[in-house]
């Protein structure tokens, strides 16, 4: 396990597992996790480049201390403070340039080519709700709970969180979250399918959640990669459409070489060893 | 609470509580809240005028009597064969046109500006189903029971359930019930995700329901505008077009003036005060 | 109940029941009822011709021996290998061309006019998971279970899971079994949605699927084929969209003989007996 | 030839010919037919009226003075001033309904169940090319011209030119009218197909027009009503999707009354009788 | 050049060409070429084989007599008579499935992987006009000219026209067409883009028909093949998908072999050789 | 006039005009302007840079010598033999990236906040018809022509012709060309639409263009940039939903100085004078 290599992080740890994944960390526990300049600044730079690394084949998101994330640091409302004195429609364009640049923050977990897996203990407030919502499983401790304060605080949330919350819980449930910003605990939360399976203490969450971790790490990262991109692409189109993607991309990518290892392992009772990802 | 100013309603009463909060109540107990020409006429008359109206913020769906409603009445049925010696083309073209406008009705449901919730007691047959399918939230008693009839009646269901019920439930479930007309009882309907909360009495759903509506109404009609606004879009778009959209909206609709008596209700632990939407 | 006149079945046997519904039985347990040539070949024509018939309202798919199917037979990886020799872009062409193929084995399932309901006993491995999931409902028995081994094998699974397993569970659990080929069990499978029901055994199972279909059998054929027709048509169209389907569709296919039938048939107290679907 | 009974009509005169075609002439030459409060009331209304009647098969879209329209009245700007106290973002919302209100009214004539032609003079600046670009087909003089006048007056056209335009002329020239505000003369839009035909004079052109307005009148009403639907469909779905739903529309509308009577009216060499469309 | 080995044709005849170009020739000129059940019986079946053969690179459809093609033979609206005593909503599903089927025959010239261009001399009436538009190119001899015969007929034209021919001339052209079924001439149709050139005879139209297709089929059959299959998925898709999809495709397609061969015969001023499709 | 500071430029100049008009030229005349390495990484850089910077309005693409651009130069297929020993799927999704990549460059100038309009001299190829495509409007010398030469070399082009030339030309003409790679001579280039207007020279084209250009940036840069996403955007959405994109963007980005500094400038017949874009 060694620590990765990027300038100098404020909000976040990066450890390399030995597994292959890499393991994002918030970390600035004292600030509850919120997100600050620095935050937004680091997580796609981090996310950019453990994707074009080539070796690292699952990504872990978790936090420190009692929270996950508070959500949104008040710092940021004020840098937007800044454009007062704008005509105001040119003030609406920053605007709306700013929340796609706060978006897309959250977008590169869902573009990379490898599974995003998210620990939250605690809290996982406001804008924690949107950036789990872009990943690919969720796990909780079972003193978690999620909010979408934004409507609280007189907000539409606007980085995430209604536009990919539908497809990962029931739309009655959503909806009342949406509009009440009420509590859903780690019960109610595993029950209607939003969080893959709740765990005792946040020790046994990364624990478990690292081996699973390792069991993807372990399969073809061609395989693994086709897997997100097939599924990410059949949300959003038809099952006619992505069935003719799935064998345009298959054309391609079918990997040969790796079911060959697969097949030798198995009968060898080995541990597969596949070649990774091609760096970018 | 006062009674809303419509003229002379047959089918529905119409309640404004004091929570900004208001309530369209089913009121023809005796032919069990059957859906006939008044039911068709006024629910979007109804609903238009609230959605215009700009105080407005929340309008629950409830029911009078043992059972939230029969669906269809049979008189809708009869008054369809008046053109029984139409040349066939036009007829067909009368029956598309007569099924749009009875959809529209429902529709009127998803397009208001304000969640719309439903309270369901005893049976919900047939349209109600469509009905229910069109609004954000459903709660129900525990003796409620929800069933697809048209199938049994020899009718593809045709005014909204068919096209809003795999967003609702689970697919597998969805399919069976609408292929056999069971009945799916509150407990399943509760555990499969379609119905929010279930409540042992009518009262206490009512009691209950209407504190969820008025806790909604305190928060900023416009965030609660915009969320509603974000969910249906979100729901037909690809995640990439859902976030563009958002940012576009949010460009013009970000609500500093809310936020900030947001920020100073919390800090002087009193309830916000928030300007209406604007009527329309 | 007779048996079904197609030439020469070696991977399935086909049994009309008396109801109306056809059984399609996977029929080589000694192979673990893999997926060989003669299963790729036989499938589409038997619902091709189940299709056409215009008789068949239902279809059961059933599987014999210890577990439902092993997946993939190898002999099909192996006849993959005969193009070792072709150009690559021409061997890539040709590679596509045989995956849309054996998906399409799977769609005629989806595309069918009545119906399909599968019924899984024991092990439910690889492209069994991708042809259940192309089915409207999916029963098992308590010793059923699931699993996407594709991506164990170094695969990205081609014929359909993944282009459809969001549709019928949870994403995030969708998620964790395609990337860890991990097993579902029939608790977790009926708890997620994925599975309407679990039996004790597959005696019974097979009982009570027979009578579920026999009673979807009774209903207007007219009508559960539109029933069909929308709930595919929806899952991949906006609401709006959809609702004009439905109402032009209603324009030509609305069954006034056939809700006469049902009216008549409720009043007497009797099964209502329609016309069956035009033969093709 | 009679005047239309239409409560007191300030900005529009409407005819209705004996031919069953209905003409709606823009009738403020004083104000270069600039379109104020008025215009925008009184067209959708005009449209809807027409609509349902009917008897009426196509409309015309006619004006008088030198011009057939200068395009938005400075009225309407007026108007929008009212709302410079509100709070910032409730202003919006409201500058965004109006907007869609405004859409609406054009978009009435793209919705209309019969052919709009529009027949111009002179300039059409503006709200005038967003109008005619809603239409089905357009006529003009040899003097007409038309100017995306928005542009220059530092607005962004937002009632329906943008949307439409490169679905009726070249991307490249429709580009070059939007960014620049520089007129389209009559020969030029004739050549790139945004015209039919050029005629001498606004007489000429006004008879030309009634009489191809006629023989499509002759015509059977459901078979053109049929076309409009399906060439609208098409233009935004795929091929596949159009093929469909033109085949679930034929199922119902397909009319053999008529055809008897076209092929009658053939053989005996007089003009088919054809019943209207149903009233609405 | 030899006569393709086709079990009896009765409607068509189809040479294959030296150049790995196949013409197929419509071949009833007593009867106008007119679309009877051969017609549709033996199209698709001829495309089919043609496309599954491997070494046929450019289909030509051309026509003997007269006239390219009357249209609809009336022995198939004759046929539809049939269905007479069928209860109405069987009757129309009936009727539904006809047209998919014939609407299939046109679609399988867009489906085959070579282009296909129509050369048209004479009258091309009705169905002809959906059968050209389902083609690549058209080309016609100067007496040539189309027309939307189905309106004047009481019929909206449902075979493929109303669904393609706004993406072959432009929108307000198409309209007219439709709604009046007047004539196209020969020098209008290559003004509006829908004709690629106009020859002064037949023969010459052939002539030179044969060339261009003979230079099409010169050019290696993978990369026409993909120019075709990206052409006709661009216009259903938006850039940013199909710019993806092509990106897919070339990561298996992309012909190294071809490219070389390409460069060596420059290189040495002979035709390239290219190996042919794969038989499918 | 003065050069704009990008770091060492090797395969363009860049020039900023006095009236907010950039001219990004192609400058490797020696070697007929081919796109090697530089050019695809320095093109999208500058791009980048001039969208970012707030005061340019308008970007025109000229280039030197006798011909805008040979297309691709060799030396990009070379580096694509690097992979040579690359396990075969892994070479597969090194060749998908590298093109999304390219592609990428000419999508730039699609998403770049101001209009692009091209002007080519002499032979256009290959590369260079996928990178016009991209921009707003195109103009040529008379002795200008345009290739889809990847045909003849054996590759589907795979960098944005295919998928947006029917945007631009009639789509049987862009068959032709793309399946035959001839040259589309100016003539007939201006003839279909693809090119706005032909000039004697490139000296004469380049002082118009570059009129052209200053016409455009001295209108609002918030309505040009508002006419720019509307048009790319209703290129790829219904009517519907752009119209209600259109209202929504025009909440927050209607320009009401911009409106009053117009009809000042209007009244005091002086040049409008607008604030630029906000910087990115």
């Amino acid at each position: 396990m060694k620590k990765y290599n990027l300038p100098t992080l404020r909000a976040f740890t990066v450890t390399i597992h030995d597994s292959h994944v890499a393991e994002i960390c918030l970390n600035r526990p004292e600030a509850i996790n919120s997100m600050n300049n620095d935050f937004w600044r680091e997580l796609p730079a981090i996310v950019n480049k453990l994707d074009m690394d080539g070796t690292i084949r699952v990504i872990i998101l978790s936090s420190t201390g009692k929270h996950f994330t508070a959500g949104m640091d008040l710092e940021i409302f004020d840098s937007m403070d800044d454009d007062k004195d704008l005509e105001p429609a040119r003030s609406a364009e920053k605007k709306r340039r700013w929340i796609l640049t706060l978006q897309d923050a959250f977008t590169a977990l869902e573009r990379a080519r490898m599974p995003v897996i998210s620990a939250v203990q605690g809290a996982c407030i406001g804008g924690g709700v949107d950036m789990v919502c872009a990943t690919d499983m969720r796990f909780c401790t079972s003193n978690a709970f999620f909010n979408i304060k934004e409507t609280e605080l007189g907000i539409t949330a606007d980085v995430g969180t209604l536009q990919r919350i539908e497809n990962v819980m029931p739309s009655g449930l959503a909806r009342e979250l949406a509009y009440t910003s009420r509590d859903l605990d780690a019960t109610e939360a595993k029950r209607c399918g939003f969080i893959n399976k709740v765990f005792d203490s946040q020790d046994e969450m990364l624990t478990e959640v690292r081996k699973l971790a390792a069991t993807i790490a372990k399969h073809s990262p061609m395989a693994v990669n086709g897997v997100k991109e097939m599924l990410n692409y059949s949300r959003e189109h038809t099952v006619t459409e992505s069935l003719n993607y799935m064998a345009t991309w298959q054309a391609g990518m079918f990997q040969a070489p790796d079911v060959k290892e697969a097949l030798s392992a198995a009968k060898e009772k080995r541990t597969a060893n596949y070649d990774g990802l091609r760096p970018l």
